[in-house]
This record gives C-alpha cells, sequence and structure tokens, in this order.
C-alpha cells in the first residue's frame, strides 16, 4: 500500500478526540501525519507539534495558512484531519477542499444542512473526497448487522429503538454553577444542539448505516434544565417507508457513560448493538434462542471479518473503530486515484452526504421540540 | 390471623393469571378459597371447581348467581377476585360491590374511565375496599425502590425511562393467519387497546408508584400491522410537575419475553429495576460507582425487608409478587374490619384509584396516536 | 388427581426452609398438611401449629410420638417431611419408616453413608419411598439439561466445573465472636462437614443428575479459619469413567449470595447453569454462538415444559423448585400405589439412593482434605 | 520524551502477537521500529519488512545477525522484543542481552526455570533491563486492583480463584486429526506444557501482582485427551502465607474466548476482574453491595488514571494493555539512563524476576499432574 500523508486541524495534546484520530491512523504503517494546526494557541500548538516530531515549517498558526502552503509543496499532504469543535467545520473545511485537499471531518458536520450542502457541492466540483467521522461505524460488528439486515435474516424491519445516554453534564449543570461550562453546551461553538447534535447524529447515522432506513418526519420533546441547549431529548421517529421508532438522548443520566445501544426489530428477528460492549451482537431468529455473536468468531458470516483486527475474545475496543475509518478512507483515497468512482461509499467511508442528512435531522429535532412536539420533515 | 375466604371469577384451569392467583393466595395459610364461577363454559367451570374441591353448591354459572347466592350465606365469601379478560371487569364488579363483597380485579381495571369512576363511587357508598391486582408492585423491591425516592436517595427527579416489550403477538400477527385471533387483539375483549392497556398500563402505575409523577399529557404514535389494535406504541409522557419522560411497548419485539423496565433518573442518583430479574435494583449515586442491591441483603434499608421472603440469592419470582398483594389485601380488609380508615392506602395496596388513573392514561394515548401524535391531557 | 396428606417434622415458624417446604407443598391443591412436630421447644411448636390451623391432636411434642400416633390413626398421614438440621434426620426418618411412612428429608441425609444405607434398607424392606429433598433439581431447566446430555447435544463430557459460594459465614467468623454461632458450624448439629455438607452436597447431586457421572475419587483442599469445620473447600475430581472436574464450595466469598453455578463441557458443546437466574441455560453448540435458553419458550425441546408453570419471561424462584419436587414425589406415591416399580425413578425424584452417595461423597472429601489432599475414593 | 527505537524477533505479517506488540508500541510517538528478523521464511521475512517501510539494511536473517549486525551500528537500536514461539526465547535473549541490548520477551520467558534465571544474570551483569511481556498487566484497572488490595480495601486475602478458559483447541483435537496441530501443542515449539504455559502463565503472574502472594506448592490434575501436552488443568494451590487458591485453564471449553477471570476474597471486601470486558472491576465491601467500577469514572482512586487512555463508557482494548506496556517500558529505559536504579520496578513493568518464577510454576503444576496430583513445590 502506497504511503498517504495526513495533516491535522485541532487536536492539541491535551484534547481527547484528536489523540484518538492520531492512534486510529498510526494503526496503520501506511499512514504519517505530517502538518498540523493544532489550536489558535501558539504555545499549544508548537508544544503538540514538537511532541508529534512534526517539521516547524510545516506546524501552522491557521487553516487558511495551513491550506495555502500545504497546497504549494510538492510533497502535500494526501488529507487533512478536522477535529475541531462544531463551529468551524464549515470554514475550515471549505478551505481545505478549495485548496484541493481530501477532508476527513468530526460530526456533527456543520451548524446549518446548507453549509453542509455546499461543502458537497464543492467536493464533488473539485473531485475530492469528503469523509465525515462517524467512527462507530467502524466496529467490526456494525458492518456484519448492515449485512445482516441487508440479506434478510431479520426480515422486513417493523420498529427501531435507540438510546446514546451520559450523564457527564450533571456535575457541571447541577453542581458546579461558578465553573466554565464545556463547549458543546455553549451555542457559539455547538450550533443549535448539545445532546442531539452531539450524540443524536450519532443515533441517526448508525440506524441509517444498518438499516438503510431514512428519517422521514420527527416529533421531539426535550430539557434545557435552564440551559441554552437541550441535553435530554427525546424523539418520535417516522422513516420514509413509515416505520416508526424512538431515539433517546441524555447527557443527565448518573450511572451511564456512553451508552449508545441500538435495536432493530423485524419479521424474522432482532438485532441489538451496545457502543459499550462493541464486540458483541446478540440476535435473535424467529422462533429461537437469542444468540451472542462475538467479534472475531469463525464462523459469523460475512463481512465482520474484514473489519475484525483480534482473535475473538480479546476485546477490541474505541481506538480500533477509528483504525477502522481510517483504513477504509485511506483506501477510498487510493481507489479515488485509480479512477474508482464513489470511492467513499465503495470502502464504505461516512460522506459528506450523510453530514448533510445528519444535520438536517438536527434541525428538525430541535425545530419540533421548540414547537411543542409538532412532526417536523427532515430537509432534502 | 383470622381466616379469609376468597372467592374467583374467571381462572379456569387452563387460564393462566387465574392459577398464578391460586398460588399467590396460597402462601397464605389464612386465605381460603371457597367459590367460584370460573368460565361461561360450564364443563371448564366443573372441572376446576373439582381440581379445587370447592363444595359443588358453591360453583355458579354466571357472576350475578355468584354475587346473589353467596351474599345471602352466613358463611360467604369474604372478598372477590376476578380474573375474566377485560370486557367483563366492569360489570362484574359492580355485580360484586353491589351485593356487598370487597373486590381484588385484574387490570386494565374497565373499558372507560367513567365506568372506573362509577366503580369507585359504588365502593365508596358501600364502603368496600376495592384492589387492582396490579402484581408487579408485589415484588419486594419496588416498595424499596419508591422509599429511595420517597426520601430523596436520588434527588430531584430529572427524567424516567420505562419500556415494557414483549414478541408473543408475532407469530399471531405475521404467520398465523388462519388461527383464532389473542383475546387481547380483538375489541370486544380487550377495549379499545392493546398493547397500551395490556402492558403499557403496568408502566403507567408502577413508575407512578415508585415516582409518585402523575402524568398531564401524552404524545403517541402507534403500530397496528393491519390489525385492529395497537401492538407497538411510544409515547412522550409530560407529568403534571412538567417533568418528561420516553415509555415504549410492544408485542413484536422478537426474543422479548417480559422486558419490563424502569428507569428514574435524578439530580443525586439512579435507579433501574428490571420485571426479568425483579430480585435486583441497579443505584447509582451521584459521583459514586453503580451498585446492585440485592433483595434480602441483610443492609438493605427500608421497606424491602417487610415483603422480602427469601435469603439473598434464591429468587423470588412472579408468584412471590401475587402473594405480596394477597398478604396486603388481606391485611387491608382485617384492617378495614377494624375501623381502619383507607386500609387499602395504609396497607400499599393498588387501588380503584389507580385502576381510573390507569384506564384514563389509556385512553389517552389512543386518543394521541389515533390524531398523529397530538398532545392529550389524562382525564381527570 | 387423588388428595395426599403429609406431616411435617421441624419447620417451625421462624424456620426458613419448613416454610419453604410448606409453601412449595401448597402450589397443589392435592397436598394437605395434617400434621407436625416443629419444635421441641413446645411454645414455638404449638404456635406454629396453630399458625398452620393444624388440629390440636395432631401436633407432637416428638418425632416418636408423632411416629406412633399417626400410624395408629385411620386417617393418617400419607407422608412425613424431615426439614430440621443433619442430626436428626437418620433417627427421625427410621422411626417414620418403621411406622409405614413415605419420608421426604432434607439434605445431606445423615452423618454417615451406613446411616443413609440402613435408612434404603428399611425402605426397601417396608416397600415405603425415602425422597431425599435436593430442591434445585426442581428448577424447571434443570431435567432440560440433563436431557440434553443424555441425548449427545454437547457429545462426550469432557470437563465439568462447579461451583457453590457464598459468604454468610465472613461475618460469625470474622467480626462477631461473642455470638451464637449457626448450627451449621457446630458438629453436633452438622456432622462432619459445613461448607461440603451443605452446599457441597448439592453440587454433587445435581452434577450427577444432570451428567450421569459418578465420582470415583476426589483430592480435596479446605480451609477451616480456626473454626471445627470446613468453609473454603477446594475439590479435584475424578468420575468412574475418568473424566476430571473442579468443585469449590465457600461460605466465605463477600458479595456471593447462593452462587451455585454448573459447567459441563463436551466435544460437541457446552451447558451452563445458575441458581440464582434458574430460568436461564446458556447452551453452547460446536462452532457456534452461545445461546440463552429461558424457560418456557415454546420451542424449547423436551422435558422442560413438564416443570414450567409460567411463561417465558416472568420469573419461576426458588419455591417453584420445591413445589416441583412435590409435584413429583406426591406422584410418585400415587404411583406406587398403583403397583408402578420404582415409582420415585420413574417420577425423576432424589431418593435415598442419592443420598447415600452424597454422604459418601462428604466423607471422602473431608477425609481427603485431612490428608493433605490425598486421593480418596468414595464409597460404595 | 527523546525517542527510542528498536527491533522486533519474529513478527511477521501474518503473526497475530507481533501485530499487536507494533500497534501498541504505535500508540507512542517516542517509539520507532528500525530493525527487524521476522521470520526463517526469508520471503515473509522481507514482506513483513517492506510493509513496515524498514530500511533494507536492517532486515536480517537471523537473530544472531540481527545481534551483531545492530551493535556495530551508531544508530543501532534501543531495545529489542522478542515475539517467537516459545522455543527460541531463551537462545535469542541471550544473544541480544550478550549484544548489550535491553529486551521485551513474550511470555513463558523459557523451558527451564534455570534457563531464565541465566538469562536474569546475564541482564544484571550486564546492566541491562529484561521485560517479560505478562500484557494483560497493561489493563487499566489491574493497577487500581493491585493498588487497593495493597491499602487493604478487602482486608486480609482468604481466598483466590482464577480461571482461564479457551476453547479453540477442540477443532484441532477432536475434529480435525489430519490437519498440523498449532505449535502450541508441540513440545518441540511450546516446552513441557501447551495450557499451563500459555495461560496458566498469565493466571500466575496476574495474581501474584494484584495479590502480592507467591505460590509455594501445587496440587494438579491434567487431561491431555491423547495429546502430548495438557490442554484442561486444575491446580489446588497453596501460597507462602498459607492462603489457598484454585487456579483452572482450559482449552477445550466450548463457548470461551479468553475467558481470563481473577477473584480475590477477603475478610473485608472482594474484587473481580475479568480479561474480556478489562474496563470493569466488581468491588464488594463487607456488608455492601457490589459495585461495578469503570475504568475512567472521575471518582476512582489511585493509580487507574495512570493508565486510562479514554473516558469511561469509551472501551479500551487489548492493543491499550500492550500500549501501557511499552510505555512503562520505554519509560523504564529512560530512567535507567538517567541513573534510576531498579528503573523495571520503578515503572512497574513485568520483569526477567517475574519470567523465573512463571517458568518455575510451569514445572511444578507439570510435575504435580503426572505424579497423580502430588503436591510440588515451585523452585526458588
Amino acid at each position: 500500500m502506497s504511503k498517504l500523508r495526513y495533516g491535522m486541524f485541532g487536536g492539541s495534546e491535551d484534547a481527547f478526540i484528536g489523540k484518538v484520530h492520531r492512534i486510529g491512523a498510526g494503526f496503520h504503517h501506511h499512514l504519517e501525519m505530517v502538518a498540523g494546526c493544532f489550536s489558535r494557541d501558539e504555545e499549544k500548538n508548537q508544544s503538540t507539534a514538537q511532541l508529534l516530531s512534526l517539521d516547524q515549517d510545516r506546524v501552522y498558526k491557521t487553516y487558511e495558512e495551513m491550506a495555502a502552503q500545504e497546497a504549494k509543496r510538492s510533497d502535500k499532504m494526501d488529507f487533512v484531519v478536522i477535529v475541531t469543535p462544531n463551529n468551524t467545520h464549515y470554514s475550515a473545511s471549505k478551505a481545505f477542499l478549495e485548496a484541493g485537499f481530501h477532508v476527513l471531518c468530526e460530526k456533527p458536520l456543520t451548524f446549518t444542512h446548507e453549509e453542509a450542502k455546499e461543502l458537497a457541492r464543492i467536493a464533488q466540483q473539485k473531485d475530492l473526497l469528503f469523509g465525515v467521522a462517524y467512527a462507530y461505524q467502524g466496529y467490526a460488528m456494525i458492518p456484519l448487522m448492515r449485512d445482516m439486515i441487508q440479506r434478510g435474516d431479520i426480515g422486513e424491519i417493523l420498529t427501531v429503538n435507540s438510546r446514546y445516554i451520559q450523564g457527564w453534564l450533571l456535575n457541571p449543570v447541577f453542581f458546579s454553577p461558578t465553573e466554565a461550562k464545556p463547549w458543546r453546551m455553549i451555542p457559539k461553538y455547538s450550533g443549535i444542539s448539545n445532546s442531539v447534535g452531539d450524540i443524536g447524529s450519532h443515533i441517526e447515522y448508525m440506524v441509517r448505516y444498518v438499516t438503510g432506513l431514512h428519517v422521514n418526519r420527527v416529533c421531539a420533546v426535550m430539557d434545557t434544565f435552564g440551559e441554552e441547549l437541550d441535553m435530554n431529548t427525546m424523539m418520535h421517529i417516522e422513516y420514509e417507508n413509515k416505520v416508526k421508532a424512538s431515539y433517546w438522548v441524555s447527557q443527565i443520566a448518573w450511572g451511564k457513560l456512553n451508552d449508545f445501544n441500538i435495536q432493530v426489530f423485524g419479521t424474522e428477528g432482532a438485532l441489538e448493538w451496545n457502543q459499550e460492549l462493541p464486540d458483541y451482537l446478540l440476535y435473535t431468529k424467529r422462533n429461537e434462542a437469542t444468540q451472542k455473536l462475538v467479534r472475531g468468531q469463525e464462523f459469523l458470516p460475512y463481512s465482520s471479518k474484514n473489519y475484525s483486527q483480534l482473535p475473538a475474545g480479546h476485546p477490541e475496543g474505541y481506538h480500533v473503530a477509528f483504525a477502522n475509518i481510517y483504513a477504509k478512507f485511506s483506501q477510498a483515497i487510493l481507489d479515488h486515484r485509480q479512477g474508482v468512482k464513489d470511492a467513499l461509499k465503495v470502502n464504505d467511508v461516512p460522506s459528506v452526504t450523510d453530514g448533510i442528512e445528519g444535520v438536517a435531522f438536527i434541525e428538525a429535532v430541535i425545530d419540533s421540540a421548540k414547537n411543542d412536539g409538532a412532526w417536523k420533515k427532515v430537509a432534502k
């Protein structure tokens, strides 16, 4: 496999998600970080670059500088990873695309779905790949779940239930009134939503990925507990094919960490997956006992093998999900060089198209919740 | 404890719930069945009576006859248990009340909340006790959960989530088109609702019991899958104090049996209970690890001890929940004889008042679901 | 089914196991308690009898009196249940057998296997049924487990692992030096063993029941923590067919309640069952995912249905195990009256023969442990 | 942190454990692979080197050549990682030590404990660090478990139970008689033991690490199922302080993957950890409910934070355990350069001393099992 060089926007040494991206990419010998703009705090920017042994002339003060300077180099980066808070996703993505770089950006993609659409247009015009880092899709059991549903293992889908609940905002909201709020609670950085934007977007994408169902309209209620943005949101969902679902996101649930759960019920069976135990997939066939499928088991059907890195029983964690996203995104770039069309789709990478649908979903949910649960359509 | 005699309406030998009632009552040496009208099928009625060694002259063809004849006896029954399908709850309860008997009736209590209110009025006029067999309340961990919430162990309630999901109607609906439908699917026997009436009523009562919260309004969507009544219903809930919740009932979920789960999240902690593992209560205190409380543990606080019959680690099942309901209801009758006021409440027995609120809830949910999820108030 | 009358020796109102026996018998309308000798404390004896509404002339001061007086009655009891501490099992069983009564006795059966053999001889001479109350065998999934193994679902057995661990003796041993010890710690009442006698005997019987394997020899180590009897015992097991197993019993394991677990591994699959979650049976077929079988599921094969009383998902607990033992033992008596040979075996009831093997096992384990783990044969 | 260069012996592209080592090292920007001898199959050796972009002149045909050539370079590697089957651990380690390199070697360290002692002597003479890759020690909850025990959270240890059971040898042994056996079944590559050497060594080390208890003597039984080496081994353990334990290893347990479980019971509480769910630690305090501690929780005491890389609820897997071993081993080298004494111990790295005790344990177990379970002392 040819080497690919990447740069990073955001992700200074003390930022959680940037480090996970770097480790995920680091699973692959063909990926190399060559450039970065890690923080607007120049001291942090420099110390992160030093930690990563980056060449001094490829450490940039702004994304504009980074896009412009990298574009001029003969050994320029092959793609850029954007791991900043939501508010800079749009402008930075736009700048890198216009400078000719493939982009892998964190979610939710933008503040509005119109912005996301514009990014999609630019990427298409420039023939660039634009991936969105819905990282949980990288867990090995997720493509298996999708394939099992696609080939009919659970028959026709009757209903879906998904939750993503956490408790990390209880202390800031109820017990630390004087401390600085996390950025996700602040519209300037987070956009119109906190809980739906951060974790609801994972539900929307992942359920769509495994089921193929697109949300038509939503009926939502939310709690803000006196803050500016939502922290506990319940959603009735109606997909385009009229199937109904229930989604729930919360950041105020004591004892819950990253309890992201997906259950899909069909005429012929059911599947359930949980992010905290990602190596397992519970599978019930019609009139049979529930089975616990474990990643890596020799007899598992289909796709799970492609993404499984360890023997069954040695747990694969969050880093591996990122590693798989990087494996797929980098392969897509190599394929694209060879003229493969729709290289992201071919390689099963969440794309800007997914990002658009994700942002439109957030907009519809918040709109509904602000209108006392009136049904709202997801914009196309 | 004085002996108490009871009669049963419904519950022939092959009926599931009647037998469970009899076994639950049978835990107590002071309870004795003396009369019955078990089936409109006279052969079944007689064979059940014989199995139970009932005196031939106390086996009745109809509830009217049973009420009338028993009322005349000097050794008449002390109370009657009604375990028929929903459609006869109202008329039979009315007959027995008017004949002067205390009643313990299955849920949902009636077809309409007005009927339930009428029963309440008659019971009050006649100074009779009217219990409703929300049997899950009899599990020993439930009063513990209620007491922990009441004394503030989880602080102020922020949100509630409850599901009761099953899969038993998948075969009749999707795979056995020619067989007779279960009575719960048929309006004549079941009333206006199937899933909400049968299992949603358990959620409504149990959440109210443990939290003290009353539902103000609901926003529901439902699936009927071509049948007459609902089989998969999702509900946004707003309580009178504006706290929001999410309820979900389903009868089309492969792999789910009686998966009735209640989670309550507060500012100071959280509690979770599941009917299939009723001896456990998961308790998370603010900034502490989740604990697994087990029924019977010596160090458990409060009320759980009153209802616990076995040492911790020897599972108590469904029968014990009924046994506890009978313990409480029969004690209420004894107390009532002694002039204790509000004997049902004193003894923590679900009453006709709970039954009214339960039926009004079902009405509001079905009304909302039929009006595309418009918010509907629960009638008072 | 004809009515059967039984008497009880032991089991006063505050004794745990006697009450469970009475409730278990009480599941069945054809069983009726008619006589008792509940305590050597005459006050307790009388108050228990009163609680149970027993006729005053059938409340006895001693088992000798009970055996003698009942034998004279025309309406005498049909069988007696013995639920005292171990030290009186032998003499009381002997007295009741010699007076002509069928016996159902708690385990471990006697202090020595020779005593147990003598009881077996008397029962045989008198053509009486002698059951031993290994109550866990009554859980519905246990006969299923046995049948699955018998018909080859897991192939040839390769190894077995079983534990029964508790923590209830930690407080008496380490933290309450001045309080009276529980009777199980005292040789006078308990015999030569505490942990092996009380809970190890369950492992021995249950593994033998489900696998059909008989222990040939044992190699054991034990801890007494300064007390007279064992409280933590580990055993290497060699069955007659040379297959090896590991058993472990403990009463000093914090957090463990009645954690009785059995795993059987064969060439074609494996089975696992746990007493605290008795409705489940984990089943792994060769090269397939582990399945969770649930009592009552429609599609379960074989025997489980006979013993299952509730629909799947409504938990059956400890009382139901006793109810099933009573169902089988009373049916055996009825069959025996009809001339059926080996009526206990026909009805799958643990018998005095099982009791003998159980006591011989305890003797071998304690002998081995006292001889620094030398292998000891189980006496035949 | 200064950069450190390492070489690898073994670990060609299709070898499982070598790749995991490389990824674990790859979590750290200061670690760089510079040399390798990956396979005796020169084609594989070269293709692996190419995959890893190694300089051609640092790809070696033999470990002797690698040791000799690297020693001559000014930019020589700082340490070597040995990930071959057991049979070459001794000779290769010796060669690299004698050439002046720090070594990190897979377990079990050698065929005999005398060989291991010799390696320890050479390392000491040459003032070199010799780590042994007991990788599970790298899981973040393990140092927490050790610290909790050390500071007395569970009081005085009463007993220990540990199992490591798998099923991966069932197919080769019972169903694929004509295929090549895995190397672990073959004495030439594996030494005197299969199951005890491979997975029993993990139990021995990890229990010792968390409890501080050293095994004095063992009493073992084993099954070979007609093969040359053990595949199912049960062990009674007596520690130097007379506390007793039970260990069990198996490779013929259907449904079991890497089910490595450790339970430690003390007077004041108990702890339990399982490798397949490594982020959790079950903690029971005396007379309190069992708590589920989760890696990363803010309120966890002590050491766990040092090793935790992700927020609680995002699972850390097997790769992270390796990453932590590399973090500690490389820090030990840097400390050693600064003159820190006992740098491995200071940094909590499993060392050659641990390796010696591990091999002596294997020898004692196999000796006992071959002598019908006679107690055997672990050589010092």
